[in-house]
């Protein structure tokens, strides 16, 4: 069976003008900026807060991922179609793709086969310049600060040994990782250690995220936590006068993007943290924006639910005050058989018995769901080496545990291979949902916050705490943060922070290893174990197998 | 006098939609790619290369200015509506501002007073995304070679010691001058030396801006010289087929885009690299888009005639075929007080003795200006503090040698301020406009193109060459790049390489220090002294006293 890849799926597509899509969320041209003829950016005055409360929001998360990832962007834009097709007026609301990966190896996050949306080469490329105008308002509070440094008129007097605020760049570029700058002479500024996270890993990204209009934003920004003086006195951006130039060069990235899908339904693609070291969904505006154009919007959050989802509920929507009113988990039988032991080249070998140990996986993802009042559905993404004896034994299991699992078609076929999904999931929100409960307080003591993660959605037994995180800890009270969320830095690949432990692991513990401060965002960042904030290129980087013709047509990105 | 500011002069002004805009170039909606309402990408189809030869080129470039600028961008744009006043149908075409000197001292690069273009704020920001699509392009190529040094399948054999593509940012931001990457082990790279230039130093600036077609940029892109094997071979970037990736990132910024003057008339703002270290014009494709839609095209070259002048007509106007029929040579009382050796403190007070000297530089340009057998006129750039006195003097000193001075009020009054300077400029265009000459042919040999410039423009007697740039000219000619354009790395500030060599110096040396190449530009770019490709940031950076409110209001942006 041959395929056409995804990119001849998107270019095949004759894309409806974006005033046309914009009707459907009873827009007129007025309301938009148009960049090109497919997309535009929506005005934050649409947000509409009765109707946010209103209308119903389904979260798309998964079971713990095997590397290649689970198909949530394509299950999300998978069942808006299918959404659409039984009636109801569904809108996607997705995070923006990250340049890097689309030069190495993971390629962009537009979904896949007929579940993609489209504009697929702009989005998966600069799109409106979001993720440009967050690298530069990242780097120019870089630029204030080394500029201060050396200062004479304006010196602040900060400890350049103390200064936790990093460069961006939307690259993999592992050599960037550890730097030193500033050599060459007093011309050329005070010689200090420095590095380049990944642009989604800035915190100037994680407040944009957060925001819930452009005063938030700017407060947020002149929050920013940067270092210490010589005199152990904590340093802000706002110390540099810094928030309003930042919020200058963030005017039009605040703004939600519409696009389309391939079935020419509404998407809003807004913001892109990533899940495993940040919040890991859109902004809050863009859902809030959704929400208020539409009656259903299905959104997604990275990773597995352990991460995105848990991140989701607990800081997103307890900040914001949304109500999600069913959690869709995406589950493939190449992931389970994976949880039941099988190793990579096994993962389309049919295996029963793994399906069978590997669904205690998706198992404590279930009973997660349900800690926050929430019902799930399992969307089955169908892949060409299940079984039918695999499927209906997942089917059947989730069953046992009252939870509707469906197949679910999206790739191959669009909204006709969603249908059942969509109705699944109609159901819950119908007839099943109720006043989602997040799981801790922001106002509870941090340690406490930690281990209701670590013992409720890991199944973690104990958390240790290392000297360093031991002073963090004394540090984030010393400057008052105790109120903030707790965002978890962890590997995806584990409900524990050892890679190696698939499935459902029990008695471990986790050791929290540092403890990060992204003051703007309001967030205390625990890490457990060591956390990647600037991938590499592969041997082979994707970049070398694209090519663009004359008439501006690409081939080889994904 | 009570000014208004820049900022607020362009917000009090109601834009017009930019396809009412459009219309004025007989475009319509569907030739756009709209950015917003006021802003518009113009696809390359649009160029009408017997149009570009039917209709009329004006250059606009200044004396040798002082640090603040002879204000050639506000002449050129308050001509282009003087134009449009005395019935022609005039568009500017300009570079696009670096955000780097927007939050250090100079400001952005939109006009002033009464002769600006708009959306002043987002032309002077991210504007449509070029510049970002650039910076992102080029470190695409430095993470391609640094992901090669450390490859196992791949390894080019690159000398990490010869690498000389640098990272760009578009930042002003001295610490990142001079730094090593690829320090903390074996995952993080190879360890090496570095620098960050401002991103409109970038050699893929200069090849956006000399690309003729989409075609020619990635071959272009391809050709650019990254450095030497470890057995001493020429690496390209086509080495590590790095010119389709780059040029899928360029795909839109190839394309020029259409803003509007205050008072309504077309500009198309496109490429932004500086005259000092580049040829310091906008795009060819920019141009060729102005002349194939407008019976008059206005456009500048950055700084002083020596520099900008030299290299529109030597490099652009001779690569692309164009012929431009008229100089405009800004000059401002100020500047000739200056080169008439008042002290910056004495800039705005009037002196008939200095201006009388300070002359001799202006009559220096328009010698310059006839050798390429084209007329220039005098724009006398109008300040306050200018005397009648003065102002006559410049006037009938310039008609001795048979040139038209002419008063510019455009920055006061807009198009009214300039209809005079409009007419001179149509006298000229009409009536003695005849074929261009360069002064030298590409094919020329180096030395002799070289010596053609420093004698013949700057007027120096004698070119020296240090040991490095006799063997820099060893390396050119063992490369096969002699019949590549010499693109003059000069202080803005002299004719001679000499900052404080103001007037008309005679009987200096110039010499050169080194010679850059940049292989996709087809330039080699002899560095006379010493010259900065990243700025830093001034002790009290302009961004502290920047404010946006929550209706996006901005103000302190100049």
């Amino acid at each position: 069976m041959a395929h056409l890849t995804d990119i001849e799926i998107a270019q095949a597509k004759e894309l409806q003008h974006i005033k046309t899509v914009a009707n459907k969320l009873n827009l007129n041209e007025d309301n938009l900026e148009m960049y090109g003829k497919y997309k535009a950016k929506l005005p934050l005055s649409l947000i509409d807060e009765n109707k946010v409360k209103e209308n119903n929001l389904v979260l798309v998360t998964a079971l713990t991922p095997t590397p290649a990832g689970e198909g949530k962007t394509t299950v999300s834009i998978g069942l808006t179609e299918g959404l659409n097709k039984v009636g109801k007026q569904a809108t996607v609301v997705l995070r923006e793709p990250s340049l890097g990966p689309v030069f190495g190896i993971k390629g962009g996050a537009a979904g896949g086969g007929y579940s993609q949306v489209v504009p697929m080469e702009d989005i998966n490329l600069h799109f409106t310049g979001d993720f440009n105008a967050i690298e530069k308002a990242n780097n120019l509070l870089s630029a204030l600060i080394d500029n201060n440094l050396q200062s004479k008129t304006n010196n602040l007097n900060i400890d350049p040994r103390t200064i936790l605020w990093k460069r961006v760049i939307d690259m993999n570029d592992r050599s960037l990782r550890h730097i030193t700058i500033g050599l060459g002479g007093t011309a050329n500024g005070i010689p200090r250690e420095d590095g380049f996270n990944i642009t989604p890993a800035s915190e100037v990204m994680a407040i944009l995220c957060m925001a819930t209009d452009f005063d938030d934003l700017k407060k947020r920004l002149g929050n920013i936590f940067i270092g210490f003086t010589f005199d152990k006195k904590p340093v802000f951006a706002s110390d540099l006068k810094a928030q309003d130039a930042m919020a200058i060069l963030l005017k039009d990235a605040i703004k939600p993007n519409l696009v389309q899908t391939l079935e020419e339904n509404p998407a809003i693609i807004h913001g892109g943290p990533f899940a495993n070291i940040a919040q890991g969904t859109n902004t809050i505006i863009a859902t809030k924006m959704g929400l208020s154009l539409s009656n259903y919007v299905v959104t997604e959050a990275g990773f597995g639910a352990d991460l995105g989802a848990e991140k989701f509920l607990n800081i997103k929507s307890q900040h914001a005050g949304l109500n999600p009113k069913c959690v869709v988990l995406v589950a493939t039988v190449r992931a389970l058989r994976h949880h039941g032991g099988a190793q990579k080249e096994e993962y389309n070998t049919p295996s029963i018995e793994r399906v069978q140990e590997g669904l205690k996986n998706l198992e404590k993802h279930i009973e997660n769901i349900r800690k926050y009042n929430i019902e799930p559905v399992v969307a089955i993404n169908s892949f060409i080496s299940d079984t039918e004896e695999e499927v209906n034994f997942v089917i059947e299991a989730c069953g046992k545990l009252g939870v509707k699992a469906v197949v679910s078609e999206g790739w191959a076929k669009g909204g006709e291979g969603t249908k059942n999904l969509a109705n699944a999931v109609v159901d819950v929100v119908e007839n099943k949902a109720t006043q989602f409960k997040p799981l801790y307080n922001w106002t509870s003591p941090v340690k406490e916050k930690i281990e209701t993660i670590a013992k409720e959605i890991y199944g973690a037994e104990k958390v240790e705490y290392s000297k360093k995180a031991q002073l963090n800890l004394r540090r984030i009270d010393r400057l008052g943060f105790n109120d903030f969320a707790v965002c978890m830095a962890k590997t995806q690949k584990s409900f524990s922070d050892n890679d190696k432990l698939i499935g459902r692991p029990e008695g471990f513990t986790v050791t929290v290893r540092e403890i990060e401060i992204a003051a703007g965002a309001q967030f205390i960042i625990p890490i457990l174990g060591k956390m990647m904030r600037m991938p590499g290129l592969p041997a082979v980087p994707a970049s070398e197998n694209m090519t663009i013709d004359n008439q501006g047509v690409i081939s080889g990105l994904s």
